[in-house]
């Protein structure tokens, strides 16, 4: 995996990172796969839309079906259709979230399945294994995703727990894989800078910065997208996991993070929210009955391009299939196109003006 | 509207429809897109498996989003963005099986909406306004149809209103709109013959048998739909109302009916169950669970190019969209390759030895 930093328009960036299964052009937004399938969505759909590269969620696969069973299909790429890159989470965050019952320990975390109630084990050994068997293009290392609130002596423990799991994970990387490490160290930014350089010490092909959007206030957040991201290795790309509203993804791009993944886009799609150039609608609302016009006059998306307002309401509220997969189209797309335009301001020196434009209708 | 007989095969028909937006080859399979979508899938995929024809239900788009809606947003090809041929019904068949309460008068049915249980009423004139607002290809007559089982004299009468109703449904026939008659009679011949009789007085451009598959025994089906079917005027297509079942289907090409509508594959489809050359499946079956073969291994379509049955049984326990679109577009591919190999047997003079053929498997 190569990773360049092709233009910086003050701590923004516009880099490119090249892996054996194609590039991804940063600042990028990644969809979720959960289960091996964005909801809704073909993975033809996902490359119409410009999709470059996908996540799956490590927990649910490793749940069902086994990702001894993904890797007899021939691997995650085989087994969902998609010859792109894919990223595949831990399953930490998903622990930590998700299971109805866990235990952290020393050598990794017992869980109850959120599917059958059955208990399992995963500590750093595990993960590698798991995501190796997956055969992802980026690995992330095992992490213990610290709660908010949390006392400054759990968070260190915590991140201390995290950093050791790392040191373990990339003890066992697969030849082939690229592994992300994860900073931790809560809202505490001695932790997080102690978090930077442990990581960094162990070396990895790319730095994410995890434990935040865990309930914390956004001013909070912000603060540490804005203290994290300058400390991490500018010649690596640098993760913001799980943040995907627009207004922090602006203010994370501006602080220097590249890659972004965020289920946002997809549920408010299933949920009848969808973005538009002129801020969020709900497509159930009256008004749109007989409303001959696109969701977007400014969008150039399949859904746009082919139905009305009026005729999406009516298949959201007949709860069809389609509505969700025409939505889900058309957020998507909204996301990827958002982000190729805040690519290219970065490229032609503009991105202050580009995000001033759009924190006023996404603050 | 025209039609023509290509080629006879005993009673066995192959026949060109050709309308305004483009030729229908029968014997034809008609998917049934409800509110204006066929479930689960795009226009698009419908024509890519060759889909020439679509059915949506009056009874639906009158309660929601309303016909007058439908209009308003440019007619129901705009609508639900299918450009190639349209039959709605009349009404009748889903006031008498989906409706809560419906009162039958001799001028038309009231009903309560299966929605929010509102009152409505259909009559001959309502029923054509309706289908001359959402601008269909093909309408259907209103038809009172008889419920089973039903004495001679009751299905004489009901038969009498479906006449009357008929001849009020032909004299307000838009122009560019065909119009097709709808034969009742219940299980009984005599009335049988005597609606198709009145019916060919009156003068349609297609004539379907309806009031059939509605509870009675599959012999007695099997005796109208061999009795029906030779005294519908050769030389307009004859449509063959609600079945979709394989075995009958094959029995009704048999007797000389050209059209089919069924939301039996799509359905299915969405519950797991597949068609294949071989018989039904069951994606959920443990025996697929790491299965790295297609569907079936002698269908083309695009489910079975791209994914294994491992994967599909993954997505199928997973609940995602996206096993509902696969396993759409596999049961629907599967019934269009079905008729036009049909078709083709029947210009190839083997449709018996196709019968036997497929009996064997779809009895």
């Amino acid at each position: 995996m190569k990773f360049d930093v092709i233009k910086k328009d003050s701590n923004a960036r516009a880099g490119l990172l090249e892996t054996n299964r194609g590039a991804i052009h940063t600042p990028a937004f990644m969809p979720v796969g959960t289960v091996g399938t964005v909801k809704a969505m073909s993975p033809d759909e996902l490359k119409e839309i410009g999709a470059e590269i996908v996540l799956c969620n490590t927990y649910h696969l490793y749940l069902r079906p086994g990702h001894e069973i993904v890797e007899s299909l021939g691997g995650i790429h085989k087994f969902m259709n998609w010859d792109r890159p894919i990223l595949t989470d831990s399953g930490g965050f998903q622990v930590f979230s998700l299971s109805a019952l866990r235990k952290i320990e020393e050598d990794g975390v017992h869980f109850k399945s959120h599917l059958d109630g059955s208990m399992h084990f995963i500590g750093p050994k595990e993960a590698m294994e798991i995501q190796s068997s997956l055969g992802s293009d980026i690995a992330m290392v095992l992490d213990d995703c610290t709660p908010y609130p949390s006392s400054y002596e759990y968070a260190m423990n915590s991140l201390f727990r995290t950093i050791k799991w790392a040191e373990q994970c990339k003890a066992l990387q697969r030849e082939g894989q690229a592994l992300f490490g994860i900073v931790q160290g809560s809202l505490y930014e001695a932790l997080r800078k102690k978090s930077i350089e442990e990581l960094v010490d162990i070396g990895f092909d790319g730095y994410a910065a995890g434990g935040l959007s865990v309930g914390e206030p956004k001013e909070e957040m912000h603060r540490l997208i804005y203290f994290t991201a300058p400390l991490l290795p500018s010649e690596k790309p640098r993760y913001l996991m799980g943040i995907g509203e627009l207004g922090d993804v602006l203010k994370a791009v501006e602080a220097g993070f590249d890659m972004f993944d965020c289920v946002m886009p997809s549920r408010n799609a299933r949920n009848g929210t969808l973005f538009t150039s002129r801020g969020k609608i709900s497509i159930k609302r009256e008004e749109f009955k007989s409303d001959r016009g696109p969701l977007d006059p400014d969008c150039d998306c399949y859904t746009c391009r082919n139905y009305s307002r009026g005729y999406l309401r009516h298949i959201f509220l007949s709860k069809e299939i389609l509505s969700m997969r025409l939505n889900t189209i058309h957020n998507l797309f909204f996301y990827l196109n958002f982000f190729r335009n805040m690519r290219k301001s970065i490229l032609e020196s503009r991105f202050s003006e580009f995000k001033t434009q759009w924190q006023a209708i996404y603050s």
